[in-house]
């Protein structure tokens, strides 16, 4: 753990959304401190954020955002924790490793503090398997292999775009199941890391998670939410439709399970019912499409992908309501914006850098 | 749990393949002891196995089989575990738990012994959720639920056929892996139990393991392995591979992950070698003609389906070997002794008693 630690130290960013002091950070400091971070403070723009010491970071408010995308600006979130997605796209590392400021470090079974960062460095380091099931889980782990019956030939895996980690204490629930079960805190600490199968969608959430910006990050867009949208805490889950079918299309892997970090706070269940409830509509038209989207063979670099897929989504999804015909433009902005601030990015997606 | 264990006292069979005196039996005598059990003796038919007294049993040797089935015993394996199916067919119960003889009680972290049958029971009464990935695994767990994100519509999930059970101690490798890892020993106990989700080919062992015989039984035929034939330790492959593809077929479940058992011994590499090297050449062939097979709307029963991809394994991997022509006729003798054997099962299929 320790050398993959020191090994990625100059090649990954922390990207943290916030629009309160990052207390948070003292109780990460033995794992972050070596890092570079990259806040993206939401909402007023004149508040001061505080920053422990120590914590070597940069800062970008919506002021900020506004000077450096100029009219591209309209494709990332206010006042919604989508408003992240901007520092995947300024960072200049391989690596971003982005968590919520009410996540705090959690134990594993033995009492031991877990590394969530350093888990997701191996699990990005080591291939994924997306071809065919592995009963024993990630077979790359010490004491584990892949079992009788798996395909020699499927044993190299591909290289890993994505690590979505889990949490302790409060589960990322719906407002519905919030509502329904008040109570209820996830104990259980389930010692697997594996491959979400190809052709399987899965809820990403962006509480605990990590990339490779060079494999996927240009897809890693969370959406329009939050300020003047119909639609809230959908951000994740729209990047985690988007990446796992363009992972799917390019023969990249992504895995879930270990890291758990401990996320400290229930989100008020009756804010979120009003944010999510049109997505709630929504999705049950959303995941048939994305199940059945299918992307071009011209479609060879993320970037392509994304835009075929952006237009996808206008020819699909806009009957549902005109918000997606907004967002299938923010989808084409995000990228225009991404190549002018990563020139080298089309050349580096897939790995060809 | 132990209401779980007492609902299906007369609606399951234990089948245990063997060629040795019972033992084992002895460990499992607290969980197994209310159960019916179905002893499959392989090789010499006139050796006699002891069973621990006050186990209710019946035991089927070779003249048994060859009675029973007359010319149609062809397709029941010799010399090999794969013998085991013809429990299945005899049996007249809802539910089949299959064990083998080398298999004990293994203990959880907290030291507790499990009761693998009740795990067993547990999974296949609740649903499984083949169509969308659940991050915090089996939804229907105490302490657990759908996450954020996962479609309502799939919420009540489609009915469990297959319930797979994983190994502590001895893993379930494949020769090379036993070769190359002779001191590995499984101790990660994982406190998940997750579907394959729809799509997704996966190793079935036949050590642990249990199934809805009216949802799926006529698919659980472990083909043609041991004495006479070219290869062996596929049986269980074969079932798995033939299973899924069926379950996804007609909007059914399989999970995997608990009940663990502990696998006590490994089994001999060089022999196994011997056993497998043919099955590692095929495999390479045999998992995209499952992963790419479609079965047509005619086929609505379990038998149909199975009956039809007999006709395609016969039509697209005989050109591997003429193994693959007997394999295809034994399929549907196979299905043809199990109609006879079970006149109703026709209607009982696909839960439509």
């Amino acid at each position: 753990m320790t050398s993959a630690t020191v090994l990625l130290k100059d090649e990954l960013d922390i990207v943290i959304p916030t629009i309160r002091n990052l207390d948070f950070l003292e109780m990460w400091r033995p794992f972050f401190q070596p890092y570079h971070l990259i806040i993206v403070q939401d909402g007023d723009p004149s508040k001061t954020i505080k920053v422990p010491d120590g914590f070597d970071y940069e800062l970008y408010n919506r002021n900020d955002i506004n000077k450096i995308l100029g009219p591209k600006a309209s494709c990332i979130s206010f006042k919604d924790s989508a408003c992240r997605c901007f520092g995947y796209m300024v960072s200049k590392k391989k690596y971003i490793f982005t968590i919520d400021d009410d996540c705090f470090v959690a134990s594993d079974p033995s009492g031991e503090k877990i590394n969530a960062l350093a888990q997701h460095i191996q699990n990005l380091l080591c291939p994924s398997t997306p071809y065919f099931f592995n009963t024993l889980y990630e077979p790359y782990r010490e004491g584990a292999d892949f079992v009788r019956g798996y395909p020699f030939s499927l044993r190299e895996g591909v290289p890993t775009a994505v690590s979505h980690g889990l949490w302790l204490n409060i589960p990322d629930y719906d407002a519905p199941t919030q509502l329904v079960k008040p109570l209820e805190r996830n104990t259980r600490y389930v010692d697997a890391i594996m491959t979400i199968p190809k052709g399987t969608l899965f809820p990403m959430c962006g509480m605990n998670l990590a990339f490779d910006r060079d494999l996927i990050g240009p897809a890693m867009y969370f959406g329009l939410m939050g300020d003047g949208q119909p639609i809230g805490r959908y951000d994740d889950m729209w990047a985690g439709w988007c990446c796992k079918v363009i992972c799917d299309h390019l023969g990249l892997g992504i895995k879930t399970g270990l890291p758990y970090i401990y996320h400290s706070k229930a989100s008020n269940p009756f804010v979120n019912l009003r944010k999510e409830y049109k997505g709630i509509f929504w999705q049950e038209d959303i995941i048939p499409f994305f199940q059945n989207v299918v992307l071009s063979k011209d479609a060879t670099t993320v970037q392509k992908c994304y835009v075929e897929l952006a237009k996808k989504v206008k020819d699909n999804l806009s009957k549902l309501d005109p918000y997606f015909d907004k967002l299938a433009e923010a989808m084409v902005t995000w990228i225009e914006a991404w190549d002018e601030l990563n020139p080298s990015a089309k050349s580096k997606a897939n790995g060809k850098a």
